[in-house]
């Protein structure tokens, strides 16, 4: 079996048990287009990486994985909140080639069922079927919490530095950090709380968490730019319409000879870009070096995050969690 | 002192602890502009009628004030983030006479700051400075938790009934119950919680939460009739134009003559309906006897809610609770 199969396979076992817990909590109650819009967008997909990293980092610890399945739900549910409203921000119609909540829906239930799923994350970590002690409850949420102000704020810089021209690197971490990286971080601790794991414990794998989650994100930006539409689910080239400040981006501003600098700009948050442009700044940015510069970034927080997991004799939930960075890169071949 | 003045002064009181506390827990981070659009609409005012209501229910029990002002804090921030969301969905640009966070700020900012309030409502009941029982934390995160959802039912509700020409007071009850009655029970019942009262008290202050939360909400619908335009903060006869189907319309419809019917039609969901038109309708609420219909049950709800304190002896804490209802009744005078 290929790692990608085997990811594959174990990503599908946890999302299981996770789905269940989601259809159970999201049964339709009146309105029902609210809960419909809801479950639309749980029942769209995704990888469910965030359970994942749930049930392996709680199983890492020595827990049992069942007891930490109504906190993967609440934390796959908080990452398809933040979807549903970062779509109406950033004005996306499409999300994996399906209609995104709001061109669905319309704007009104749109918000709200985001505020639903929201809500619906303190319902699954309050009403866990198990008796777990109450302060390893009370510690999750205040992590869900930190990570969603995180998000929050993330989302904000990241539709604000569109209109920024000197984005510089370290703007960009803090704003992937906040916007991707605390989620992954949130997931991983929580695991490890639930399942009773030491402080020193639940801090390496939130280690693992947090730098997993940078390497993520940049892999999706690189991915974004090398990917066709059928892959994306939306334009090629969606990204330098939008005028997002990826890394590979701010490494090319910074690096662009005037001559690049202006195919860059011909399409660089120009909505109707045209594809040939498109293309042609696409060739320059793999020229200038920008795409290995961000792989070679993204593998250095990959391996900063397998290097977290240093203390932990080797298992099955190990090597599980070291398997996910390998995929996250393996995504760019 | 009139009983206007007396519950004014008694709520900026309680105001103040909680405004202290709103201050501190949402003191900017970057970027600064999400906590600008979040500290603007708690800044706006409003009479902290939630706040009070824990403040007071908490004392009733005989705890103490200040343990409740995190959980008075965080929900004054919960029914402003809903605020920030409805002004969105109903697409209202002005609130209390000011620009509403959307029209401010734009839909981003917006959508990311009443997200924020919501996280911070979390934030505030976890990080209480007092030592609470953990259990007693919990119990408040669940109640907040279900008047939440319920909230985002109602408002779902209230969005769509425009849409609906048969809705029923039975539907009216549901939709209010939902969008501010639900609120109102969560913040005595949290009070009470706080405060480590009996499952028994915790009850007769959650009735009394939600039966002061209908006749608020049915006063407030028939100030959206009576009111001028400064007293309103919007032009007079917005419900009417955004075809709001409040008890006084419900009853409306169903006791006018062809005739009446006809003028109410002419303003009823007519986005720019003639003033003209809005004053004969309004003319004709009053003669067919819906404005009085529904004053009067407010003060069904409004006794009830009363009543739902019998079993408390005299005390400070029991009068503000009652005076409170009173004054929602006054405001119609």
């Amino acid at each position: 079996m290929s790692l990608n199969e085997s990811i594959r396979v174990k990503l599908k076992e946890s999302a299981s048990k996770v789905d269940v817990f989601m259809e159970e909590i999201l049964k339709p109650r009146r309105p029902k287009s609210l809960y419909d819009a809801a479950n639309y967008i749980i029942d769209a997909g995704g990888k469910r990486l965030r359970p994942y990293l749930v049930l392996r980092s709680c199983k890492l610890v020595g827990g049992d994985e069942d007891d930490a399945v109504p906190f993967a739900a609440a934390l796959e549910m908080l990452h398809n909140f933040t979807l549903i409203h970062d779509d109406i921000m950033d004005n996306d119609d499409l999300r994996r080639g399906a209609p995104t909540v709001h061109a669905k829906w319309g704007l009104p239930i749109a918000i709200a069922s985001g505020d639903l799923l929201f809500a619906k994350v303190y319902e699954a970590m309050t009403n866990a079927l198990v008796e777990l002690p109450c302060d390893r409850i009370k510690a999750c949420i205040e992590r869900v919490t930190e990570a969603t102000l995180a998000i929050c704020e993330g989302q904000v810089l990241d539709v604000s530095f569109p209109h920024i021209s000197d984005v510089s690197e370290e703007d960009y971490y803090l704003m992937v950090g906040e916007k991707t990286a605390a989620l992954f971080k949130a997931c991983s601790e929580v695991g490890a709380i639930v399942g009773g794991g030491s402080k020193n414990k639940i801090e390496q794998l939130g280690s693992y968490g947090w730098n997993a989650g940078i390497a993520f994100q940049i892999v999706d930006d690189y991915l974004g730019v090398t990917s066709d539409e059928e892959t994306l689910g939306k334009p090629v080239g969606s990204d330098l319409r939008e005028g997002k400040k990826t890394l590979i981006i701010i490494h090319a501003l910074e690096h662009a000879s005037p001559k690049e600098r202006e195919i860059i700009d011909r399409v660089l948050g120009v909505k109707n870009a045209d594809p040939g442009d498109i293309q042609a700044a696409h060739d320059i940015l793999r020229r200038i070096g920008s795409l290995g510069y961000s792989l070679e970034a993204a593998r250095r927080y990959g391996e900063e995050a397998k290097k977290s997991l240093d203390n932990f004799p080797d298992s099955d939930a190990k090597r599980g969690l070291l398997e996910l960075v390998d995929y996250f890169m393996e995504r760019t071949y």
